[in-house]
This record gives C-alpha cells, structure tokens and sequence, in this order.
C-alpha cells in the first residue's frame, strides 16, 4: 500500500499515480492533494494526525517548497511504515509518531544484527531527474515505488534499496548525516491554566492548539477563559447552538476553539500560529 | 467494495479509509468528500441518484452535525447493499431506492426464514469512543469494516455482526425501534402546469427540482412559463446558445432549470428550498 | 486499469465508477475531476501531460459542453493506450502523443494485417441512452468499461467490440469518417527570441506557455525579457525570494513564467491565450 500526500491539487498528481504504478501493483490510497500550499508545518501536523490509523504502508509526501534546489530527498523506516518526501521537516514528527508506536522486540531477533531502532533516515540521491519543478514526479514517485517492491525493511539497508533500471531518478540510497527536523511547539500547562498556540485549522474552521485535551479534565459541562473571554466547555459541536462558540477537545486530543455549525477561527478572530491563553475560573 | 461519503474535505476521509484498511481489503471508492457540509438534506438527494449506479456495496456515509450527541448510529440492509451512518435520515432516501430496486424472490428459497424484507435498519451501539468530535473515523469506519467483512445479509440478524476485537468502538448491533426519516416533498402536477421546488443545485449551477420529468413530454422543442417567465424546453444545454436559459429534463429524470454553459441558479435567481412553479401554455 | 478524468467536481463522477464496476473489476484511477470546466483546450493540454507517465490503460475522458447534442463518441487506440470521450478534440492531443511513444514493430507480426497503425479512431454508436445531459454515465462509461473488457487492441476492430446486455448505449462501433482535432499553437523560435502564448495556468499560478524551454540553454542564470521586461532565467522556483518573478522550464519542458511561493499569471498579468514574446539579450 503507497499512499499519497501533496499540496498539488489537480492535476500533477495523476502524474505521480502514473509513474508509480509503472513500479508497482501496489494500492494506492490518496490521503489528500489539497494540503495548504507550501505549508510544511500544517502537513506535518496533519500526517501526524492521520497515518496512525493507517496499517503499514509507504506514504509518499510532497509538500516542497524548495524543489529543485539542493535540499535532499529522504526515505525514513518508521517501524513498520516508512516514508518517502522532501528534507524540509514534513516527514520526521510523523515518522516519530509512527515509530514511537511500534512494539519494539523485547530481544533482537537471532542474525537481525542492529536493525531493531524503529526510525532510520537515509538520503535518496538522484542525478538529472527530467525536471527541476516537479521531484514528486521524477524523484519521489519512483523512489517510493522502489521502497514499496523492496520492502520497508529494506530502508535500514542502503544496499537493499538498489532502484530498477526505469527509476532512473534514484542513483541509490544512503545514510544521511543530518536533516532537517520539524517540532512542534510545547505548550505551558499550570495549575490555573494552560498557555500555547494554534497549529492548524481545519476546512470546519476548527482552531486546532498545541493545547493537551486533559487540561479540561475539570472543566466539562463548565466554563473557561479563553484569550480572556469566558467559553463554555462542551464534549461536541451539537453541545451548543448553531453559531455558539465551545472549548472541545478535537479527534486529535488537544483543545479546539469551535463554533457549531460555524467557523471557530472567525468565531475567536484567530488563525495558525496565534497565541492562545486559557485560565481556569 | 466500500464507498465513502463525506462532507469532510481534507484531510479526515484519509483517517477513515486508513481504519478501513485495518479491518478489510475491500476495494474502497470515494464517492464525495465535498458533499454540501452538514446539509443532510442535499447528500440524502445526491446518495438516492448515485448509489443505484453501484454494484452491490457497503456504503459508508458520514454527513453528522449531530456528531457526539444522542443521535444514534445506523446500519442498514437495503436489498443487496448495505449502508452505514448517522440517525438523522440522510440514509433513509437511498436505502429505500436501493431496496426498492431490488427484485424480491418470488418464494423465499427453503430455509432462508423471514429474511425476505429488503429493508432493515439496526442500531450501532458504541461505547466510548476515542473521540466525540470524529464518529466517522473511530464509530462509522469500523462499523463500515466489520458489516463488510460479516457480509450485507449479517445486517439482517445482530449476532451476525459481531466485531472483531479491533473494532472497540461498535459493542453490538440491535434493531432500531425507531429512526430518523427524510422525504423530500412531494410536487403537484396538474392539467396546465405543476408545482414544486429547488431540491438541490449541483456544481454547474443547475438546479434540480422534484418535479418529474414526464411533464414536459408535450413541451419538447416548445416553451413554458417557470415562475411566470417564458423559457424553452428543449434536451439538453447545448441545444441553447451560450448564455441562454432553459428548462431541460437532467439526469435524475428531474425538470431542471439551467444555462448552456452558464449557471442555472444565478440565472433564474434560485436556490434549495425555493418554490418553482411551471405553468403550461 | 482505467482511469477518470473530467471537469464535474462533485458527485457526479461517483456515479461514472458505479457504471463502470457493474461492467468491469478493472483499477480506477482518479486522473482529475477538477478540471477547468467545459474548457476542452485546457483538458487536451493536461492529458497530453500526463498520461504519457501511465501504463497501458483505457482512459476515460468527460468534458463534454456539447453532452446530448449530435457530437459523436469516439473510443481512440492510441499505442497501447486507449480513450473513449467525446468528439470535440480533447482526445487527439494525448492520442498522438501516446502512439508516437509506442515502438512499432519493425515487421508486422504474421496474420496481425494492417493493425500496426497506432492510432485508431472508431465512433461509438448508442442508441436512447438514459439521459440527455450525463453521457458520461449513460455513454462513455459503459463503452469504457467494454473497451477494456475487451482490450486495447480489440479498438482497431469494431467486431471485436460488442458490447455486453448491460451496456445498452453502446450500441456498435464503426470507423469515423471524421472527428474534430484540436492542435496547438505553433510557437515562433528565431536566433534574438521566441514568440508563442500561455496555453494554461495551473494551480500553482504557473503561466505555461508554448515555447520549448530549450530556447533558454544559453540564459540559465542569466536574464531574457519577457513581454518587454527583464525577468531572471533560473532552474526552479526556490533560485530566486519569495515573491520574486523568475522564467523557468517547467515538469511539461515548455517555458513557465512564474513567481516563488506566489502566482506567476498575478506576477506577469497574463492569462491563457495571451502571448508571450521571449527577447534574448
């Protein structure tokens, strides 16, 4: 199973699709195409939300603002999934996710040698892809075709990772000292309250914070300040009027600034990246 | 094979199919996931036109304002397919077209009991969700994966339905004393005319009323008055010059109010819900 | 494998994969359904693009502004591709291109007759299809799903093409006298300069024009004059700031104009159909 992650929209995706199943018979699955443009914080967020629920697979990402230009390609083991994108930060905090999620062997199988770390990077280099503009055609789509025919396992092993003659885009595989990583921001959780910041919003317009669900342990049914207005606490949208603003904890487990059957982020004038203060009455 | 509706954009489908894909290998389909947010009443029309066209299938619905209240969760056997969402009576519109469609055995084959009703609906029970903002990913799916796996004609008997360990979220199935049920309103056809409204209008800006098509079968080529206006009827948009109104009959085998190439909503000033009133020369 | 591409947003396309899989177990592929509406030059440019990058498939083609008028359906052998969509030239770009890329072989097999020709073009006959204004569903689908039941080859004879009972609107296929063609512009290349139009926009904003991005070998790095203003020539759009325009080659190998992180047809004030004229220094 390769599923597939872009902020394309239509219709060089289709080209992707195309070169990967040149490579493989695989299932493809598209996970979305209509990510927010070059927004590499918000796809990370989002894949980290969504491939856990995903039985193991290779997931293609392209997201890549600076195609073209010498950031690396990487192809990252995560127990049992792997990864295929850009070097810019999208991959590693749902790699981790992924990783952290995996069952590690109490002892290492006999003849296994050091293969039981559950995250492995290693760099997919290529020489003269046919473009400079589109590596998720040239570079991405058909190293992670290869990744798929080899196996995920395979991505602890340079050696194994050898690319048919037609992905010609990836010369090989090898370890990389280094790559760029992508963390999210912690939050300050205190006995009166809890201080952090939007990460995303949603299509619903549901403001998605950085916030821990279980700040509101105390809270349901109650009230909370939010950014210094007062805001009722409520298990789901439904819980309040149409067009009534709530505190929620979203289907990702961190606190949510919603509006039932309305956009939260107009509904508390607030947008990605924006500080958000709670205080416990 | 499992379809999947949504209201949901991007990126939560992909959640939903990555459960899927924990529980079945069945070939997943997307049928929408831009259906008209939370309009329960457009997404019941446009399943009833669509899923007819499907070979036998589990069909996966998730279109919920009422998510993580009260309302509850439904699994239906209609006919040779199945359906599985929210008790708020997007199903019920297509559930009836799917098993009205279906041609009942003219004698019960020996043995097979009183399973010969093409109709039946059960209830999904659940206990405790991973979250209450999100039954699509963490009740619906899994509800969807183990009707799939237990075969359409297990919605007919709960203790068919039993789930697997994986699926936590569904406890059992029980049949439904009552549910949610949506009709669309009936339009009145007289001698010289007849009466009705706006039932949805699709992404070209065509309206589509609930008036049959069979009242124009004298008006072909002609014209009627559409809220007292004279338009003409005539097959199809391109029978218009560019920019033209005209009353044509769509593919619902509804009257549809349109412009060749234009948008039939701005050009009649309409929208859902509005009344629409042919009257015949 | 088939796969699906047409300008209907949403759902109708849903009730396309219906029909086909009543007719065939064949992969779907989601090429586009966003495609600019009713814009056949758009589409042609597109698959054109890329469905080169596909294996042998059947490709099923719906941007049909004239849906139920006297046009015909044609089902086009094209390589070892086929395409079923309407007459009105949107086929025959992606055709040629995809019989020019099909090796002939250099005798024709014994017995195998005139059949090496790479491109064929048959009509499709349907008689009282169900609607008027949803071929795709009621035409094209059906015929290609009987293409593929058959097989790419049986396109180069019409009696290898009956359909099965269920695909009623197909009611033959014969040779066409004549079809509609759709062909590019021209671009003009001369020793100080190029002169050619945006054939289209994409997502991205990007102008794709129809100059061979070969006329820049000599400028890479350097500047030429675009329209009358000096614009730099770099490999991708991450060589120059945010915001900054830059004439590069795109993943189609024509020259782009376009501006990093932002919309090239905003930066330039250029729309498709607009020309172009490239100054070399």
């Amino acid at each position: 199973m390769i599923t597939l992650s872009s902020d394309f929209g239509s219709p060089y995706p289709a080209a992707m699709k195309g070169v990967l199943l040149q490579g493989t018979d695989a299932r493809l699955v598209d996970v979305s195409h209509a990510f927010p443009r070059q927004d590499v914080r918000s796809v990370a967020f989002w894949l980290r939300e969504v491939m856990p629920y995903f039985p193991p697979a290779v997931h293609l990402v392209v997201v890549d603002p600076g195609v073209g230009t010498d950031r690396a390609a990487l192809a990252v083991r995560a127990g049992d999934h792997a990864l295929v994108g850009p070097d810019n930060g999208v991959l590693l905090p749902v790699a981790r996710e992924l990783a952290e999620r995996t069952t590690e062997p109490e002892e290492p199988a006999t003849g296994s040698g050091g293969d039981s770390a559950a995250l492995d990077v290693f760099e997919v280099t290529y020489d003269d892809p046919a473009s400079s503009t589109f590596h998720g055609r040239d570079v991405f789509a058909p190293a992670a075709a290869a990744v798929h025919e080899a196996g995920v396992g395979a991505v602890a092993d340079a050696d194994d990772l050898v690319p048919a003659d037609r992905f010609r885009a990836v010369a090989g595989v090898r370890p990389a000292d280094e790559w760029t990583d992508l963390r999210f921001p912690d939050p300050v959780v205190e006995a009166d309250g809890a201080s952090g910041e939007v990460l995303v919003v949603d299509d619903f317009g549901n403001a998605v914070t950085n916030v821990p669900g279980s700040v509101l342990d105390d809270y349901w049914g109650a009230s909370v300040d939010v950014n210094g207005e007062r805001v009722i606490v409520r298990r789901t949208y439904g819980d309040v009027t149409p067009g009534q603003r709530l505190v929620t904890v979203g289907s990702h487990g961190n606190v949510e600034l919603a509006v039932n059957r309305g956009r939260g982020d107009e509904g508390f004038g607030i947008a990605p990246g924006d500080p958000v203060r709670l205080a416990f009455p």
